[in-house]
């Protein structure tokens, strides 16, 4: 039976979105993101599940940065989850008696002003995950009385909810991507997703408008771009993006061609059905039948 | 043997550029562009020699709109010809007895300052060619005393030159085409021009720009671009564009991709070697090479 | 009383459009374009009139090239007049009886058709003006039969209409632009045009695009552009443009700043009503409000 | 006498860097970014040192959102600052017997494959600032045998260095920046950094392009550009921009009104010299001189 690796341990929000991708397969999880899709790289499992953005936090920088580098991966798919934190306690303690309290500095930021309001006087620590700082609280010898963590994670520790949905922003939604070796891109859906990575010549100013300008010219729009450092010298980035469309689109084909042309390097990370559904918007003059006319119309020139 | 047609009559400046190229075929005067072309397009001639472009004049506007109109006709090769006028008259004519000239309205305009300052007493009258007007003044009943004409025009007549060398800008140039039916591209030297026509949607604002950016995201120099009403309502226009390179180089061929989808209509008028045999400067990024690596890096990812 | 000139002779569409514009003055009929305008430069008449543009033929190079020079005139009004051009003969003169018929080569690339179906056998001389042909055939020992000219011309005459509305196009229109020495710029309806002339620096590639962003960056339309060779060497152009909107309207304020930065040269030819009288459409962040808070703004920020 | 907040606690890079930026002040240390922009903020402190940007990490997301917000802060002056991670023991400790070891997550990243390489053994714990690793560790009670983090915090408590620049990017560079409420912006220098937060409108496809343009238009060079979650909903950005120069130069001046129109909200958090001292390079157009002249011929103009 496959394996499906993801970011642990049990009881994250990855291990929740896991279950709901609903694939058959056992799931192992994995302490980092990198070591996550090291295992998918190597063999270890077929496929690997990790955060790569946040709608409160923004991207994930150990997800981004680890498939910006180019080893050969492939994301297969992708998973939406609203965030649905919770503070969780050993059943019988109350409200009043929470003085120390453990969770994730990500989990912390989105709960700040929750906990400023209902908590005022618990003294916070950050650890490693939610999921382990539920671990932690669930001994009572831990010296903490609460964790803010995921459902799931209470849930499969025997804890009490003392307040459930307490993200600041209840709206909050990570996306997770599945992740695996290069293998025969999903077939276009009409509603996909294609992500890749762009390293521009740090000697060329202007390198960003001129990759924006290769969509732009083809029609193709842009659902997230992000900057992340090359870890050379600061002020020098490569850009994260999604592009609506498929490496089979014609438009995103061409695209992707300019893109190689003008970038330092490109790194493909997959054309993947989109988690909502969709349908990408196509302006006149960049459907796959005006792509076949110009090319037509070429070759009866070129002879 | 191959007949050439050419903007008449005998003696004008075509004439002279015809007699440049050196094309092995016999030549045949037309009265009017629209004339010589139709001989070409409809087989009464092999291939026929228009002017296109003035250095003072601009651009031809018969040869641009004929061209235009997209009949099929396509330029071959290019020649430049330096503007000579003089001032020519019967033997034995001075300079004081000149009293009515007759010229072409295009060569009264670049010989303006010069006839004031000359021969500010001349009356001048505009023909149909400064050839014909050289014949008109060949006859000592014409009632005028000299033309100014090229040079060619007068040897053959036996005109005597008054002064030559009198065109206001003594740098002024005439760029001609030879146009034939459509067959083979000449094939790429290095040094080569592509002419075509881009008629854009007139419900799509800032259609000039995007017609240009899908040349300069291509790394692909504009020489001309001239504006050209479409006949159809004032301010609708179409361009008129000359591309440095050649419809087999792979920046030309995507960048006429590109223009055929976001235009609404792309004349090809030829791709042919330059008459000054500057060759292509090519940016990085916009090679042959650039262009076969990165389809081959895009089949390696479609697998 | 003021005078106006215009290009004559008396009987030109010109003569025509600035009976329609109906100023109070008296009228001066000049022989050219260059010396239309001069007349109004240098005072001779308080404001000439002079054809820029006509549907079928194209902008008209001796008003743009004259203009384009920046001798400091400027445009303070325009007129739309449509093209209806009539064969015109002594009276008595039958359709059969036309052999030789004289007109203006703009006339006669605007009724080639009409010719070739109506009058086959006529042979065709081109001359300076078609008020000039009517005046020609009005004189029964011309040699002439017909005349293609405006209504007007013929009227005055006393000539007969063998056909009217003989233009191939019915719908061509002919703009004209009423000239005069700088003054206080009309102030702005908010059916405005501007008209300028941007020359670029010819070491600077991509010249062209960087002009039309300098405008699409401030959300102003453009109605014309038209190129012109600057009369030193082949391929080295001047653009001549429309733009919607008024010098005082701050976004064309911006967007001339913007040019005369980026450009070698400006010239400002004025701004002035539409003849067809439609408001500008402002784009989001474009209004003259957006501009007073961005500026408001800053000046918050500048202390 | 002043006081300066800095991310605390003491012995933190953000420490040195204060040490090192030699303001004239009392430092009190904060336990978090927001809290400690939050004391500049409500006057507690009269300026607050916090990081910003590190060459392998990224942008500092809890100083980038807080700022984002736009409560009114400004940047008055940039510290760089090499990252010199160093694995510290309490004295006596040899390397074999570093079985815990305790630092913050982002020096973790940093030093990974030198953990890999040289203490392949030791468990590796993340806690909430390299300083309180610092501290943890010199309590001998504290079950953890090392801490990576900076030197001054070693220092400060009496820890003996087990390896020094540990980091695996040797050149790895944290930037910081010193805060306060808006008074006078510094005046330009000629080597300035502006430092603000664009947010697009939602319903503009593009919007990052026409930014990038706001900036390309007028020749300003942008140093950094992060896209940062507005946390609403995924995939809604705004951008944290570095641009070069002051707002006082009228180039970034007009680019800040130009971005002021086309945006929904742009947050100025300040003008200030460069760390390096690297002055603006001006493109051709784009100089105080040229935006000068600019302005008087418009003016020229609108009389």
């Amino acid at each position: 039976m496959a394996t499906t690796g993801y970011l642990g341990p049990e009881g994250t929000f990855t291990h929740q979105a896991l279950i709901n991708l609903g694939i058959d397969s056992e799931y192992r999880p994995f302490a980092t993101v990198p070591e996550t899709l090291e295992a998918a790289r190597s063999g270890v499992v077929d496929a690997a599940l990790v955060p790569i953005e946040n709608s409160v936090e923004g991207g994930v920088s150990a997800t981004l940065d680890t498939l910006a580098r180019g080893n050969g991966l492939r994301i297969t798919a992708e998973v939406m989850l609203p965030v649905r934190f919770g503070v969780y306690v050993r059943p019988g303690t109350a409200a009043a008696q929470v003085r120390r309290l453990l969770t994730h500095p990500h989990a912390y930021a989105q709960t700040r002003e929750w906990l400023i309001a209902n908590l005022p006087h618990a003294e916070v620590t950050e650890g490693g995950s939610t999921a382990a700082a539920a671990v932690t609280v669930a001994d009572p010898g831990s010296g903490f009385d609460a964790a803010i963590c995921a459902p799931i994670a209470a849930e499969r520790l025997g804890l009490s909810a003392l307040a459930e949905g307490v993200a600041d922003n209840p709206d909050a939604v990570t996306r997770f991507v599945l992740v695996g070796r290069p293998a025969a891109v999903p077939p276009p859906t009409g509603a996909d997703k294609t992500t890749l990575v762009a390293y521009m010549y740090t000697d060329r100013p202007g390198g960003l408008l001129e990759i924006l300008e290769q969509f732009a010219s083809r029609g193709v729009n842009l659902s997230r771009l992000e900057s992340r450092p090359t870890k050379k010298s600061l002020g020098e980035y490569c850009f994260s993006i999604d592009a609506d469309g498929h490496l089979q689109d014609p438009r995103v084909a061409e695209a992707l061609l300019g893109l190689h042309r003008v970038c330092q390097r490109v790194v493909f990370l997959g054309s993947y059905p989109r988690a909502d559904g969709r349908r990408t918007e196509i302006a006149r003059g960049a459907s796959d039948d005006d792509h076949a006319a110009a090319h037509e119309w070429l070759r009866s020139l070129q002879g």
